[in-house]
């Protein structure tokens, strides 16, 4: 008989972690204010020490239900959860390359989905993706739009799912990576050790470095003459453009870069390092690519298809002055994959945080002394070299 | 009997033109010495008013064969020629996608050729292309290294061959695109109703106008919302990823972009308009791609393909706010083409200038602001709208 | 008889207000793990809805009393004060111009100090400055440390001291300033429309707007020729310089601006309107200056000093392209007046909110457009005008 | 009886040197045109080798008097005089601080000035002053706007005056400098080198090296902690700020920088070797400054002239790292004083140049590894410490 005090819809979520330290509660509240709705912290646990996790409850309004299921949404990358916790919903894709209506687009964070009343993990987790529930429905992972055939069954609604951004957001896992945070006024001397010193943990793991590398990197000298093509030309930096297009005709004419190093034509650099050393490589195709060398991959998804493959096992990237190809890396990797962007302009960093690589320590120094300095942290560059390129 | 008073190598070439006004002799003389070579000033005739065009002949000395041809091959871009003019040479290629070694790679300056003691012109001109004369060496024209096929006719070396860098860089065209030099102390209002004025000429000569958008141009609103998209779920911007992510599935449901116009799900918009008015445009795929859209051309190779296609008759290319797509662009477009490029980043102009583009007036704003001006000097968007994307 | 459990040192302090919101709580924790302490939270009440504030008791330790010290120092200037009030110390300055060891620095935030056992209001609060008490005990204000005189009565340490961080970081306030956050993805219009706005509801307010400009406003044209000097020579850019002195040598001819343009020197411009309008200036020398005009203060403390002058009563500050001077404004502005700061290179924004002027709206865009977008916004510039430029 | 074939004005002007090679003769006609003028080349004499100077005499027309005088005056900065050469003409000051109507404004070319029939040296040379002809007609010298006194002979317009661009343009002279020029190709290591060289070469000359420091160089570590003091307090960065307070407070406390050396207070960083090695150094206050240190000259014209003192003698200066104090030391340097400019933003560089500082070199690189590995080129830091700073 009695009609409700406050108009609108009502839902109530909960998070659990280190939601303090990793700035989550704040986050999710302030989230919900700027979407419209308002909030009642319903009850609230904070760990006593810094290891303890956290618990809060909220109860969560919207002006109508719309604006409620878009709070929902967003605060559900936040790692907010209704507190009645129900298996996820799946349908079948309609049509090949595309999800159906109201699919779930993934985060890099851990994800959990809910099956008949048990919490499985969602493997290959990557962000922007679908999440594919396999026939059994006993596993489930993330696929790429393109990707979907006919049939696929995948996951819709945020019901039955849950995201662990606290874990990957505490700020202890910043400290195992470096030794202290990155500043400006820190002498980068000290982050270049640290750098160094992390990929030598990641290899102790017998975790991958992954190394995503621009076109400056050839140019430092550290490996040798630029493009790694040894034409020993001598010509000066005026005539690198032609230089650079009968190098590529060269390496076109003998049949592809590992052929080149097979034939003693290709002696030094870094591509010669990597073949010599069997140190598995991408190659991506862009828009305004020469020739190209022939292991360019031309067809961008093939590329991509190429590197999710090449991620696997990866505890470790260095991005170095390249935007366009660390960002399409970042799109790929995990929310837990520790990411070092060096790029002498300070926008490339903010670029790639803004597109959801959060985890990235950015340094913004010149490519070739820091490359040079790395080396030297490093040792000698020995048999098994620890990169690998994109 | 005599041994020769200096050791090395020499030979006379000649230029003429517009050398003194357009910088091509004092650049010529420079690359000479920077190259360890040194000249002899043969004969110079300067034009007496600058309507008139110079002529300079210069016996070019360097310290043996290697360094003269290089100092030879890299003035020859600078339109010096040998004085003793010869047919130029070719070989036919002997493999695919691969020139035969010696090839001559272009610039994107008018350039001809000479064939039985003619001089013919070289169509489709691009730079960092080789030369195919036809089968009937009556006709030649640029093409890339990708598509070569063996047996196709290929200039070597640089004998026969002329350009004429001197006739695009003469200041006059300079003041035929725009009234005044830009300067930073120059009010960018008048810089914009310059280039109005340019657009309408193009228009009126025939030509096409090429516009060349990156991302930040749909986040305008100069045509509606972003992407084009009218979705109209009103989230606010930081779920611009997700959002973004379910437009593109929604135009992959629906067949694509012309499908969705058709279909009444795309209403509004840069690509709607382009639908509508028959604008043709490119979009070309990236490493970064989310999706992509159906039209969306994910070989790069064929991307490129297309754009050369699409270029024919374009008169003026308006590059906004996109260092890759401008770049990839400006690869294409021969010499004479104008290029208005507008960037926030001045180092964007800078690039597409250092990559040979150097018909680029550059325009260091916001395209937002610019964009907005600059319809309101082309008046209102008519069903003749005067732009074509990629 | 017992030994304390955990070696080092210990005290407890509480914060209270919007610490969620604001992001103050995490910020603390986070601090004193940065500093390697620790913390127990003893009580919180975080308040059910969000204009309800919150409160919160924690226990620091540190390992000794030095790094504990150094904790309290930090996470004070964030509004956490001991839990065992006391008067705040001062001491006599004990020579002229610096300050005693052991000073309080203070912040931007409103800040009290405890005299008596009653909490008063700190005046003219403006960071990195010391407290002067007045010699009754009664008032306090900052005072910068050049102007120290010997036997002035400054606070030292932090004791009976607390500054309400929160109070200015609630994002309500952002929203009163803003309809809605700035985001790269809102169209510029919009957030040219909004500052408009707040400065209509400023000066109905009774408040004054400051404007700080750097010379790129007067290239703009929009109030007439380069530096208001309409000489009339008709030069192009290129003498730009040259003019420029000319123009400077000519105003201290006349003995200033304000004199030249009562001579009908002077007709048009930005000064000329601050002449004509009875807007108070202040012009800040630089060692890059040439001239300089006679009205520019070439002390650069003394030009400090009347700027601190003309800040009083300010309500909103508008600084446009000029990263010396707005880092200077902002160093002096308390942290509740409202800046918006538009600049093409983002730098100028991130380095003023480095240095402490946290309240900034930072504006990427490029100065000419905003500034003509603002004045159609504004409507007609009447007689009131609304600026004062430093 | 006959009119004139042409309307207008014309001048004769010559210029000499290396026209060709500096890029002068093209700039002087492209002067011409963009100034609305017509030139005839009516003798030409190119020198033969590159060692040769060249000649040019130039018939100039203007549309009318003034246009000419403006392009006379234009031309006559890159050296073009009029042929029939007069004495120059000087007038007394009519007043302090300011320069006579029609006052001849300098460059930073080398400028001689015709005195009874004889060209003299000015003195002092440096852009944007006007020239001081002593009381008995001997000697000349620059003077600034602001140390003008009533009665100083001043020189007006430009009938004998000659300026020699060319000798400072000369490619020669960089060659000298610099082993090979700047390219963004080059590595980096092969520059630090080389201005490794350039120092040494310098010292060995007996020409002073002059540093231009920005703050970011006392963060790099290279000597020490921040600002050179230390206070031993181990507080990590984020304090960086009231840190730097203190420490300013302590050395105002102690009376000064060198008074801090001498009483132990100050132990290492750059400001205590340049008190213990006697290395002039001036420190220029801003309007940003804090404190400032008791050494900051705060009048901004009392450090200009400090400055001008200082750079008397300096064969080679290197900035890094400051774009206020760069420009503002580069408009007191005469263009044959080599520039090396590092700085990790490209648009410091790119100001220096556009403001007249034409001679610069510039190294697009972060400070902290170019410090480090020019200290290690240099060898041990010696008693006879090559730096001053600024």
């Amino acid at each position: 008989m009695t009609q409700p005090r406050t108009a609108g819809a009502v839902e109530e979520v909960e998070i659990q972690g280190h939601i303090i330290d990793s700035l989550l509660l704040p986050k999710v509240l302030d989230e919900i204010l700027t979407h419209g709705g308002s909030f009642n912290l319903k009850d609230i646990k904070i760990g006593e020490r810094q290891a303890d996790p956290s618990y809060v409850r909220i109860e969560v309004r919207g002006p109508n239900q719309q604006v409620l299921e878009e709070i929902l949404d967003v605060i559900h990358d936040h790692g907010a959860v209704p507190t009645l916790a129900q298996d996820c919903t799946v349908v079948p894709a309609d049509m090949d390359g595309a999800f159906p209506d109201n699919f779930y687009s993934t985060t890099n964070y851990r994800t959990q989905i809910r099956l008949s009343g048990e919490w499985i993990e969602v493997e290959d987790q990557e962000m922007d993706c679908g999440i594919l529930m396999d026939s059994e429905g006993a596993a489930a992972r993330c696929v790429p739009m393109a990707l979907v055939r006919k049939g696929d069954l995948i996951v819709v609604g945020r019901q039955g799912l849950r995201v662990f951004p606290a874990e990957t957001m505490a700020r202890q896992s910043l400290f195992e990576f470096m030794a202290s945070p990155v500043s400006s006024e820190k002498p980068k001397g000290v982050t270049v050790r640290e750098i160094a010193a992390a990929m030598r943990r990641t290899r102790a793991n017998g975790d991958k470095i992954l190394a995503v590398l621009g076109p400056a990197v050839v140019h430092t000298g550290i490996y040798g003459t630029s493009l790694g093509v040894s034409l020993d030309r001598g010509l000066p930096a005026e005539e690198g453009h032609e230089h650079h297009l009968r190098a590529i005709n060269t390496i076109r004419r003998t049949g592809g870069i590992r052929a080149a190093v097979e034939k003693g034509i290709l002696k030094s650099g870094i591509m010669y390092e990597c073949v010599r050393q069997q140190i598995p490589y991408v190659l991506a195709g862009s828009i305004r690519d020469d020739g190209p060398l022939p292991e360019v991959i031309t067809d961008v998804l093939s590329a991509q298809q190429r590197m999710r493959e090449q991620i696997q096992g990866v505890g470790l990237c260095l991005m170095v002055a390249t935007a366009l190809h660390s960002i399409a890396t970042g799109n790929l990797l995990p929310a837990w994959v520790k990411v070092a962007c060096v790029d002498i302009n300070p926008a490339t960093v903010t670029k790639l945080a803004d597109r959801g690589t959060s985890q990235t320590v950015g340094i913004v120094t010149d490519a070739e002394p820091f490359l040079r300095e790395l080396v030297n942290h490093l040792g000698e560059v020995k048999d098994d070299a620890p990169s690998k390129s994109i």
